[in-house]
């Protein structure tokens, strides 16, 4: 199966499959229809059947998807099949919470070191996970073959931070600063933003329009 | 102007667009032309141009836009220029990380309070703002005209706690627990969802497929 052929739309939804596909698993579920998946996850069979389709049809009439074999398809197509090495730049509180998110090691991304620029947190630990020194990235990265790096640091340091992680071999950033990394990055470093303030923007766009709704009723 | 005509792809981009003028005031520009703003952004021109027409068209040829006016008519259609009221639900690393953006508040958003059912935490405060047992939720919604509630709980505590929330006059949640409350509350109460996990998923899945097509080369 070459993955190329599947679509953005798709891939973006796979994620979503493969919570729910988990969720099944720990209850204990081994097959499912693409009726029933559809009611728990409000898309429609029609579209989950496309969807799935995508990935060789591992459904069969009368008896559904097979649930380990579909949340394992899907795990490999999202490179959940083996472990990568994550680092967090920034201990402070967001940074700390993404340390103890143990979820995120189930699914395959170890974060193996914390880094700061503040001393009198060095060598302190979050879970067992030590925090170091920014000065000893360059180093770290090496000895540890570290692909990810999560970067919570306000966005005035984001930029040049990136920069000295993907100089010395970082292929991914998960950007919580306030900034379009990828623009200013090499177009084969792999950026993932989240940017909560937009989030809640949003929240806020949904909110002021039902309020809206309501007194126009 | 009725906001409903505006389509929700567009609704998506806005946040994004008040983000890139609020630097662009920040630096002092005034008016910017849609080809300038489209550089910077990395979105076509006439997308651009067809999105912000939505809004009245306030881009006049030959001038461009004026930045502060666009700014804050974006600013009214995504609600904030009002002051909402926000609580966060959890005051571990993740409730106190968000207690700290104090860029949230530049947008509308007053963190008002965070509660905890830790007695140890009880009565301390993060960046001034107090730390209150969840026994004292009902009473302190309805006193605060507490809109918005982010949810920083463990997915097996978060569905209840929305209900708690929403019954007692919550409108809107933001939500980062790991499952989808969307489906689990009232039609009318807003939620948006964060989804930590899914996309550190979408992340290793482009890594995955950079470095098939780098083997491939």
């Amino acid at each position: 199966m070459d993955e190329k052929w599947i679509s953005k739309a798709v891939i973006k939804r796979l994620p979503r499959y493969y919570r729910y596909l988990g969720e099944l698993l720990e209850d204990g579920v081994e097959r499912i229809s693409s009726g029933e998946l559809s009611d728990r996850m409000k898309v429609t069979a029609s579209q989950i059947r496309q969807d799935l389709n995508n990935f060789g049809g591992f459904g069969q009439q009368g008896y559904g998807y097979n649930v380990r074999h579909l949340y394992d398809e899907i795990g490999k197509i999202l490179g959940l099949d083996r472990i990568h090495n994550m680092i967090i730049i920034g201990a402070g509180n967001l940074g700390q919470a993404l340390a103890n998110y143990t979820s995120f090691e189930r699914s395959g991304f170890k974060t193996v070191a914390l880094f700061d620029i503040d001393p009198a947190i060095k060598g302190k630990s979050i879970r067992g996970i030590e925090i170091h020194m920014t000065d000893e990235l360059p180093e770290f990265i090496k000895a540890n073959n570290v692909e990810i790096a999560a970067l919570t640091l306000p966005k005035a340091e984001a930029v040049a931070m990136a920069d000295v992680l993907v100089h010395n071999g970082v292929k991914a950033i998960w950007n919580f600063a306030h900034t379009d990394l990828n623009l200013k990055l090499p177009q084969d470093v792999v950026v993932e933003n989240v940017h909560l303030a937009e989030s809640l923007m949003r929240l806020s766009y949904n909110l002021t329009t039902r309020e809206s709704d309501r007194k126009n009723k």
